[in-house]
């Protein structure tokens, strides 16, 4: 039997779940769902943690949907993909955030809250479910410090000072890589978010934004 | 392996979830028939919102089929695509409405009952099972004021001041948003939305017209 | 990858639940079916309601099916497509009316009863099951008045005065609405129900009828 | 993308349970099986009711497989297709029989026994299970007089004076046809039966034969 | 493609359960399965059933395996096909004997055991799962005498004086037939069986013997 | 439509669970693992049981496998195939043998323990699951003497004095036929088993072994 | 029908489990995966273990994940895979180290914990869910000394004083073979660990390595 013929010999040895060369085939779609989502930022530094996020243009009579969210005092969050997968994922951090004061009487670490993410996304790579298609940037304040974490479709989560999702991720985390400074202030993370966005989108976008600070109590904000 | 000759590689690389570019293609299938139901106009002032239904012409001695729905005192709701998806949603949403009653002795905020409905229809993108093929529009009045929601079959949602969706919704959004105007009355906006519909359609056609205004207790009402 | 090409991605573009343009494809051939049944009609007057069903012509020995059932006292029913669908949705039917004789001590209303049918039906497809392949005329009696409603496989339904279901259904219904007559008698209407089936099989059939009146306490029965 | 193009779209527009023009087609297969069964005749007058069937010759030292069953005092069934189904559905039948002695302390009238009968068999046909390919004739006496029927794979049931199932039934139902009187006696059934399936098959068969009359108590009883 | 080409169409119109004609796809490949298994011989008379079975040639410091089964007491089986199957029955029939022990303190008649074993079998055809690749044959005395049944893998089963199974089984029959007399004894029926399974196979085999006798108790016990 | 174009046809008529002339297609495959794995044997006298399994060769820092498995004082087993399936087998072995004990407070008996580890092993082959790929020899010492059992991934078990399953199965069975002798001591059968492996594999391997013997208590040991 | 035409009959020979030659087709692809995974190393002398994993470069602003964890105080753990696939595995395995302290009051042995992963992971190989792929090395102190482990995707897992896993590995397990020594100390073992990285990827990468020592109490701790 001929194996370079293909075709539904292919479909024999890469089944369902993989792919050539072992690539998660869902995975890989869900992420290129959230390579068209909207661009969205986060950037830390020791002081603050800001969320960024381009909020697609609406037509006229439609208000731009939410991209920034609160999940508990101390954590926002915000995301890229498809809406209703997002709306899931912050629906679930908030639920864990909010188990974790009642059982533990405590605001949950960042840490924890993200680990909790990325195994109820790793979840739906496992079973026969579609695996969500939202990468999710958690920014807060806890006994650590000010913390940002990245996690993607397949539960793998990153831990940093700067990251792009969406559309044009890449040119818009070169910006952040170029001119990211260590003490910058609030305002001038603001700055470096609006044109990262505006370089990956090539025009003048809405954005919203969400800070949360180590100082003031650590409370997760949206700026107007 | 040749993954250009396609056909059954393909199939391997979109399983049956996701489409090429990470597209949900039962969504989509679901948004195709959408597109194709009545054409129904949503509109918010800030004293009232109204739902306006294209009642799809039927024969002689049939009934039209009724396209605005009471869901609660404060809220109604009116949607475009297949009527026994349809009407399942607006039991959902009428169903939830009465647990809040039952469980906070107060009408349910009309954000938390089209959150609800955007949750329950993500659910179905999710699992081997038929995402609904309709969209909703939600007007109600709470404690923030008059309220006016879309939600789509992948569980998205938006608020806004003017919504169409089903046939030819494209143009009368283009209508809506060329005359809307904030300070308009109810009947400046009955007509609006019929100009719209009669615009979308190419027709004079029937509609059914729902309005609920921040005056007069706030109770949704089906207008003649 | 050539989406022209077809077949497979076609198969994967438009899995199972949907067709092209968004349709239901299971629903649709359910509907073939039911295109291919007995020619059934329903008229409603302020008076009375009508069903009449067309007695497929069976060997000698060999009873004529029944056609026509009573639901509830006040209620009746008919339906086309597959017999053994049509039986299991005549048992919900009758199921749902007992159950609220028990549960409220009164007879269900005409809409309610076609409601829960309606919703009976849509479950069937939005699971990997077989949606059924039958539509239901019911007509009844209840507060409101003489009622007459369509039940179809998607779940839908129709309020209305005459209705036509089964084999050259487009021209039973041409029938009803030239010569129907909100005054007309029972015998009248009965004249007319065999019109429009021996117009649309172009032979003289037998013909199954039911009527229920809303004088006489409105109790539905079977003619001879 | 050419629909009449057939091949894998036919497959994406025909999915499992339908085919072509909404046919079931495992019920169709189901049925194909029957008609390669024993043929199996059923006669009823108001005085007795026969069942015959065509026992297929086996070899020299192993019996013939009994073919006609009695259900209650009052009911015997046979059928034609598998065996293995038809032994499952007899099963059913006496089981349902017994179930209603021990909680109405009656026996079951024949029509109730029927219909669960054809209820049991419809749902096979809805989920992903395989339909019964076994068709049954039930001859009994209740309180309504002498009853014969027959059920199909499909749960569909027919009342009848004549019937015959299995191998050219088609040709053994003509015989009942012609043949058949409203007054003849035992004797003359059994000729008749004997008759129609020597017809049918073109060869002298051995037949089993069951018989249950109005007088005598309405006893089931086998002939030798 | 052409549809008359067959192909997908083909697997369209005879899914999973169903092939041409009505055949069950998977029982007939279990029945292909016991063709090829050893030949096994089932002899009764009114005095005695035998069972024999070829021991298929193992090399030589394997053990050959058992073939015939004591069930109970007064109960023997033997089986053809896949081993596995095979012993998965006998453990079925033996748990069934006991339970009918425990329940009603008396041995269980041999047509409610054989009934028992087709029932259990049958199933295995109504679901997604393997059909079991073996027939049984069962011998016993019971209250009405010696009993001799063979059960398939359709759950069908025969009552008879005389039966071969697995390979050349039709071979084996003729010898059976051409030879068998009623009066026979247990030697002489040994020395028959022996003789139809060398016919069957043209060599001089192993062959396992088992004999339950009206007399002497009913015991059935291992020939050496 | 012809059988013969086969292809798609092909798959409706075999489908999952069997292959052409019956064959577990499955069981199949894993028995083509089996065949690959490393070259073991069984060699049993009326003094002892022995173990031997052929370590394949690691790389230079890593350890050998384990090979041979003490299961209970009395027993031990090794297995020939995929490494995961046979540690699953011996941990279901282990398992069962102290249920034993708990149970009856007695040694498992060698034969119950092989039944019970066929029947486990034949469950996978019956519903959508994988069937192990693990050929079991267990040795053990009971009541009737010692034991040699060998288990196949279909759930069929031998009983015998020799055995050899994995690479070059056949050859290393050949040189057991020839050379075993029934009185042979225990340092003679591991020169033979050793011998049986070099010629299967055609190089001088590393060996692990076990015995169990009839005196000493009937202890399962490894050696060195 | 021919089987050399190949296609939809290899598909029939081979199903969804088990490809050619018996191969886990599932766990193949994972193994694919882990080959693309960082190269990763485990070294053991009778003093020490110690793991060393390769870091992939990030981005300038994101912190390079961890890939050394501490399991239990005297058991450490990497891998190299999927990174959601080894969160998930490293999980499991704290679960155990704790769940064992819990029931034992003691710390759990390095060989269950390993044999636990492997039997976790061949649980995955077995039914229709995604096999994990992710390889993964544990290091750790006993009662019996130093101890370190490979598992693989299909549940085996090996014991040894060298391993490497990931990208190149076999590179880099030449290096380790060539210059590894039984008495070398844990800096000497550090410099050979980066040498075979760098070996194997052909740069200077960043790594992260874990020591666990049988002095000092045998407490697991990440270098620096």
């Amino acid at each position: 039997m001929a194996e370079a013929a293909g075709g539904p010999i292919g479909a024999g040895r890469y089944p369902y779940f993989y792919g050539p060369e072992g690539r998660l085939v869902l995975v890989d779609s869900a992420l290129e769902a959230v390579s068209r989502g909207s661009t969205t930022i986060g950037i830390k530094t020791a002081a603050f943690a800001l969320l960024a996020s381009h909020i697609k243009p609406v037509r006229p009579l439609i208000d731009p949907a939410e991209k920034i969210f609160a999940i508990d005092g101390h954590v926002g969050a915000t995301g890229s993909g498809y809406i209703g997968d997002i709306l899931q994922l912050i629906d679930e951090l908030r639920l864990e955030a909010q188990k974790h004061r009642l059982n533990f009487e405590s605001p949950i670490d960042v840490g924890s809250l993200t680990k909790h993410l990325g195994s109820f996304l790793h979840n739906y790579t496992v079973y026969a479910v579609r695996p969500q298609a939202a990468s999710v940037i958690i920014a807060g304040v806890d006994e650590i410090g000010v913390q940002l974490y990245q996690v993607d479709p397949s539960g793998t989560f990153f831990r940093g000072s700067g990251f792009a999702i969406g559309q044009s991720a890449d040119v818009a985390l070169d910006v952040l890589q170029r001119e990211y400074s260590a003490d910058m202030s609030v305002d001038q993370a603001v700055a470096l978010s609006n044109k990262a966005i505006v370089r990956a989108l090539g025009e003048r976008p809405i954005v919203e934004i969400g800070v949360v600070s180590a100082k003031d109590g650590g409370r997760f904000q949206k700026l107007h």
